[in-house]
């Protein structure tokens, strides 16, 4: 692996962050201190599984399918592209055509919603989502994953279920909450890693890239 | 990056599984279910930081030091080395001795640990741990990272906090909890991705590790 720096395009997870509405909260607590005296500091956890940056598996939408410790790493590990997204609203085919997205791509879509949503303390509910549309047309690339630059694939009132639906019907594993502020569009390598929680509908992931190669094919 | 295949080393996280006596148990619950009719599945998730394959930070030993989040993602992404230890019961310096290791690698303990411990329900107490002083010879090489294939680098009843102290204080990352059963020792591409938990005394990971290309330098 070559020097280059790799950035961190995962949010922070902290006590108070931004959540799904109606997901559990992130909240972590210390059971024991040492600045209270304790031998050493031990927090606690409790969060939904699909808090700050995580993976989606099949089973969140289909009985008895993948959970995500059956995701296969390559899913997630290797050349991706950062594709700006000019709509203000959603993800389209028409947008996306201008694209040229190849067959199994990995693809990240940076939207108005990077420099936006992660500053704001309340959950924003007009982010930029992907069309049911965009979703069926992405989901005939078979992409190998799709990640977004909120809390959803889905609208926060429409296309939710569809744009999932689409999606993880195709095996293409999705990764949401990513923050692509500080990430021009190009080529990268992407490292997604969600915790490998067995049977579990979706898991918070660490997500890192670096600018591709130039000596790196684009797949 | 190759195509060659990566090996997780992580433990698969499920509710019920082998924890630190008196850490918070791992837990995965639903708080929607698509089998009871609900429109997804969506888990609820509770556990320590300190569960499963997971990383340590310099805010678990010491008061107001680095949280998880302030680790240098090169720290566990780059060159590393897994290395066989004999000792049935701790990594000593004697045995490191033989293995000529090098100031700032990434090094990960493969002892009897990987094909005893992971196997059982209950935790297991004999585990091989780096003795103190052993800790204190690898802070001197200022490694990168440490990895051992149990729940803690230091005893049970023994080193807890001296092998700790000696590798935290020296900023000597570490990763616990890793099953390198399916691993022979040798040089091998690491990554190593905790959780980005503000202020943690540490968290859950995910590692995985490929067989180093025959073309790449060992740092």
């Amino acid at each position: 692996m070559t020097e280059l720096d790799w950035i961190d395009i995962s949010v922070p997870l902290h006590t108070g962050m931004v959540h799904w509405p109606g997901d559990p909260e992130f909240c972590i607590s210390r059971q024991s201190d040492i600045q209270n005296g304790d031998p050493a500091t031990v927090s606690r956890l409790c969060l939904g599984a699909h808090s700050g940056t995580h993976m989606d598996a099949p089973a969140y939408f289909f009985p008895n399918a993948a959970g995500i410790e059956a995701m296969p790493l390559e899913t997630t590990i290797g050349p991706a592209r950062v594709v700006a997204i000019e709509d203000p609203a959603a993800v389209r085919p028409e947008e996306l055509e201008q694209h040229s997205i190849q067959y199994g791509e990995r693809i990240l879509f940076k939207t108005r919603n990077s420099g936006r949503v992660w500053k704001k303390k309340e959950f924003v509910q007009d982010y930029v989502s992907i069309s049911k549309e965009a979703a069926e047309y992405l989901a005939q690339l078979r992409l190998r994953c799709v990640g977004i630059d909120y809390l959803s694939v889905g609208g926060y009132d429409h296309d939710g279920a569809d744009t999932h639906l689409a999606l993880l019907r195709a095996r293409v594993w999705i990764i949401e909450g990513l923050d692509l502020s500080s990430v021009q569009p190009g080529d990268y390598d992407l490292i997604c890693l969600p915790l490998s929680i067995v049977g579990a509908d979706g898991a918070p992931a660490r997500a890192i890239i670096r600018p591709a190669a130039p000596t790196t094919s684009p797949l």
